[in-house]
């Protein structure tokens, strides 16, 4: 798009300095973005972007030649203290966190992408960017592209956040999506994932869960207005599922997705009001929109008590996404640099206890391999009875040459601790081989 | 959510005052959403927000209970005056253009769901309010509770749009998802939304498109920073959409759905960069997330050059909903009140030309009777290729006790003009009966 005129372009609007720090996949198209839509951005803002310098660890590392040699620099220090506006897309806790500070104290804004550092000290940042008086924005942090962080803290605002539910984590998507397609298992999909690139050489914090966790406590955060960190989220990865899971899960008609879900839990008799972060794979019905979502993409249910449902659905991750989220992010902090005015600050007012996940209720879809005779589904459903766990549906199929009976028990609503309870006396009773599998089921 | 501790609230924040203009259903569940949540509104805002009046045309219709009758007036110009900020939710041109303009001249900010006065007179808005250094916000405007407005001009803004394309009139996707799924014809189908409550008793904003075309020409001005009004909008509505039409569309795998479709086009062969704007009947593809969004839900297609594509799915239209929407800009409003600041301004620097729809390429759908004799479909389709119409797929069903064939052919991109002038050349044909419907195919 070209521009025409640019009518709040005027000279006594002086630049806004912009410093990147790191220049990977993202930083590089932090870059990119800025450098190749001057004029628009410069309307937008109401005064030109000057980027003053991109930070690396090594500068003889190759770039992108989008990339102007002579704005890379290692003195990631120096360069912060040169900058309105700090864009931070390195990642990690530090340096990170140490030059995010340096640069609020010294009154920049901040633009960040770092879910970890958010998740584990945001509010020393927050309360930095507040004591400043500027901004600290990071809608690149969760989700990528899609717009949710904004949403969540400034368009629901006047609303009450009752659940966020989705997909959040790309590359464990993509994984079990693998997995589902072809019937791979776990490791041959994840080797797949880093051949393509979705997949780190150490895979550990997207296959555990953690990245998806830090989202969660993010999301949490804001849609709560209670500090939740990422030691506060119930978090399991997606190491135990196996190939023979995602194929029964089919089976059942639903599909395996790796979850992060956050909700408001009001006072009841199980206990007092609080909040509730999980991250764990289940299964999600066949027909449910989470299950179409495919690949690396990634998508998120908003439950909100007077506007109902919103999805918001997009590109999770990936070097260009992340990069519009971050020039977003960018354009309002040197507005208000250049207009006056100050983005959303921390709201954590509410102040709620974080609660464990344990008190959760969800369905279950437990799966058990137990002797073939009559009357052992008697049984085990009178055990389910015993501790209160009642049931859904239960499938059986007999494999006749093994003398074995499949069951696949769905229930209803029972909490992590009830359905704990159960599993270990289902495990001990006498015609139970074994079981095999135990899944939440949500999204239903 | 109980505000545990409210540290943004001290006393030096007077209350901000805020009128309501307007208690039909949305204007009472914004009054029910400000009554009911004070204490987190204080904690978000930093100040109480104070109710000091709902102007009403007639005093004598009763009320919800949740609404003070001594809040009630029916001066609105008089409570204008009172307010820091006025909520208008009344609809139509007039009064609201005069009492908003007297508002925003009066240093007071605006927030509206008036989708039909943005979309005809939203400049003279625009410019009272920067005049006066105060905020117009309207997320209620387009697709109710779904944040759709604040994602475009603020999440998107370091980024380009390329296309804008979606359901945005929850009463016509009622109407023909139940022409789709119990085969209603169209009137039988508007007669049940109207005993629903999902149709007006005069139902023509809705099913003739005017509704869904200032919604396009909303967000066409935000995401291509172009001043676009409903005139500027080629605007078609289901009137013409035939319970046939839509029996056919699922034959052949399709949904039928009305969109709105903002396009930036750039420069080339066929003519200069510019914008279009749209809505018509469509065929969607029934896989596509669009076809599967039922009844009176809303969901946006956004695609933008970085961001990639992204979707926003949720309740377009209903009183709880739309006053999520108003509450999450009457929160900003007031902390713009409270703290400094403003919210984005009207950009419309690009001001790109708005180029007549029928320059947009889109596949189509051409239905015709023809004689049932060898040899005619290789006439119509030499009849196509003559006028440069590229045929992707034909199906043909022959009716032998008529003698007459029907023909189903989907064409690859044309413009509006060349399959017009098509159609009118197939039309004179010997061999042609009539051709039954043209439609356009979107979302392939």
């Amino acid at each position: 798009m070209t521009a025409q005129s640019t009518p709040d372009v005027t000279p006594q609007n002086a630049p806004v300095r912009v410093a990147v720090l790191g220049c990977g996949v993202v930083g590089t198209e932090v870059v990119r973005l800025l450098t190749t839509q001057t004029a628009d951005l410069a309307a937008r803002v109401g005064a030109p972007l000057e980027l003053v310098g991109v930070a690396v660890r090594n500068l003889a590392t190759p770039r992108d030649p989008v990339v102007d040699p002579a704005l890379l620099t290692d003195d990631a220090e120096v360069l912060v203290d040169r900058a309105d506006i700090v864009v931070e897309v390195v990642g990690g806790i530090e340096p990170a966190r140490t030059l995010l500070l340096r640069a609020l104290r010294g009154g920049a804004s901040v633009v960040t992408a770092n879910k970890a550092l958010l998740a584990e000290d945001g509010p020393t940042l927050y309360a930095a960017a507040d004591a400043a008086g500027v901004d600290i924005y990071f809608e690149a942090a969760v989700a990528g592209a899609i717009p949710l962080v904004r949403p969540v803290r400034e368009s629901l605002t006047g609303d009450r956040v009752r659940r966020v539910l989705g997909i959040v984590n790309g590359t464990t998507n993509f994984v079990l999506d693998r997995m589902a397609t072809d019937g791979l298992d776990l490791d041959a999909a994840v080797a797949e994932a880093q051949e393509l690139g979705y997949a780190e050489a150490d895979p550990t914090a997207d296959v555990e869960g953690y990245d998806a966790a830090a989202k969660a406590a993010i999301l949490a955060s804001l849609a709560f207005h209670t500090r939740v960190s990422l030691a506060d989220v119930d978090r399991q990865g997606i190491t135990g599922v196996t190939a023979e899971d995602v194929a029964w899960a089919a089976r059942t008609g639903h599909v395996v997705k790796l979850l992060a879900i956050a909700e408001h839990r009001p006072a009841d008799q199980d206990g007092p009001e609080g909040v509730q972060v999980r991250v764990h794979p289940a299964l999600v019905p066949q027909d449910h929109p989470l299950a179409g979502v495919r690949g690396a993409f990634n998508a998120v249910f908003v439950e909100a008590e007077a506007a109902g449902e919103l999805m918001f659905y997009g590109r999770g991750a990936g070097g260009a996404p992340t990069a519009s989220a971050v020039l977003g992010d960018l354009v309002s902090a040197a507005r208000h640099r250049v207009h006056g005015g100050r983005g959303p600050a921390e709201s954590f007012y509410a102040a709620l206890p974080v609660l464990p996940a344990r008190a959760a209720r969800t369905r279950y879809q437990i799966r058990l391999d137990v002797t073939d005779r009559p009357g052992v589904l008697a049984q085990v459903a009178t055990v389910l009875a015993e501790h209160g766990v009642s049931i859904e549906a239960v499938r059986q199929s007999v494999q006749p040459a093994e003398a074995v009976a499949r069951l696949v028990i769905t229930t209803h609503e029972a909490t992590e601790a009830a359905l704990s309870a159960t599993v270990a006396a289902i495990a001990e009773h006498d015609s139970v081989r074994e079981v095999v599998s135990v899944l939440r089921v949500e999204g239903v």
